[in-house]
């Protein structure tokens, strides 16, 4: 019989599980869980219920969206199974379904928070840049067809790092009270099959502010916006000075940073 | 109305039309028309014969097997349709489906021939080498989690290439009467997160030749065969003395060669 209850960091028995999770996320609702939907928040808490014999509420680092991919996403969780890392990792993928997968299991320190204590992350937006349609990357990229002015968003992009208010960036239902991010990096660089990728490290990212970014870029790129109207923008604290979300597909968590 | 024969190389108003075409082998029982079975081939007759109005006979640079992947297969076909190369390109992808994508349509003369005129192809197979499976490589990648003696693998693979008889490593219903191929080369690369790709470059390749020889070659890879043994296969012309057939995912068509 399992026990009923989730597990508690102040159990004298509980460990505290981090967990690096890979997911295509285009089957999913986003990460978090939904009554009624397939989120992969409730996927992975299924899964681990079953293997760990106690319910699993997970802590993530970053929730993401509906669509969004995940190469390194970090959560962690209280558990009072006497199992080895190594089984919970292939006890979970034996369950998890195909697209997503615990590619790492540690063991720790009791007061460790996989949210509280990350110091950053990283993004990659992933954009087809070709006139023709693509059959291996179709869901894994955002198509866009039209010709780019590549030097146009590579000097904007080189504005864009600052410690500020990034307000404009951040979708209208954005519910993080503290909107001053430091974005350390942003960067264009190209992946075979013309896939460009445009990089983005930071303190933390508000909400769709990656996806903001890169569709204000391509804005840049297509001469539908002046050059350093993204800096504007930002400044100016507008949703509306910044331009069109791109689509969800093409946005990758990359890797949750711990100092 | 359309027209309810296929158009001939000697109709005096026939253009010969190249196609060069991408897919996502997953969902496919291959590429050679099977009746009741969703093929490549299949998928895209259908939609040519919508978008120029008479039937449509594909004649490709080579078949793949189910679940196999192309970057650029080639293929040709004769047409009256008096529609650019573009709007043929646009009518077949809005009507083939996500997994397969036509990325360029061309002009040929009369008598090219997308599979005579081949003077050879690159596949690459690419495996997952690490321990943990992955959510955006499945289905794309063959995991192999087991430790790889990279260095035995490399060796093996440098001495390969030969202009020779290839029939130890071909299936045992390949049905090609000329057995003799000149591998060109053979290398391992590595690309982003533990993937291996290992690529063949030759004048032909005989029915699963390269999935035989990834599948061999791992073998050597884990120490389940010897060093040399892969020549030495190859030299006795015994599909027996040559490993397992590496399974289909893994396996790319990256590029038809014409001289």
């Amino acid at each position: 019989m399992g026990r009923r209850e989730v597990i508690s960091r102040d159990d004298p028995r509980a460990r505290n599980l981090s967990l690096t999770i890979e997911y295509d996320g285009s089957g999913f609702a986003g990460w978090q869980l939904q009554p009624g939907q397939r989120t992969v928040q409730g996927a992975l808490e299924a899964a681990l219920a079953v293997v760990c014999r106690h319910p699993v509420v997970l802590r993530v680092a970053g929730r993401t969206d509906a669509g969004v991919h995940a190469w390194a996403q970090r959560a962690h969780f209280f558990s009072t199974a006497e199992l080895t890392c190594d089984r919970i990792l292939r006890g979970v993928n034996a369950l998890s379904g195909a697209e997503v997968k615990v590619v790492a299991v540690e063991e720790m320190p009791t007061d460790w928070d996989a949210r509280r204590d990350a110091s950053g992350k990283v993004y990659v937006y992933r954009l087809l840049a070709r006139p023709e349609p693509s059959a291996l990357l179709a869901g894994r990229t955002w198509h866009v067809p039209w010709p780019l002015d590549v030097e146009a968003m590579q000097a904007e992009l080189a504005g864009l790092p600052a410690r500020c208010d990034w307000s404009a960036y951040c979708a209208a239902d954005g519910s993080d009270p503290n909107t001053v991010k430091d974005l350390r990096s942003a960067t264009l660089g190209w992946e075979p099959h013309d896939v460009m990728g445009l990089r983005f490290e930071g303190s933390g990212f508000l909400k769709q502010m990656v996806r903001i970014l890169a569709g204000t870029l391509v804005e840049v790129g297509l001469h539908k916006r002046d050059r350093g109207s993204m800096v504007a923008a930002r400044d100016s604290g507008a949703r509306a000075a910044a331009g069109r979300t791109a689509p969800p597909e093409g946005l990758y968590l990359e890797k949750v940073l711990y100092a």
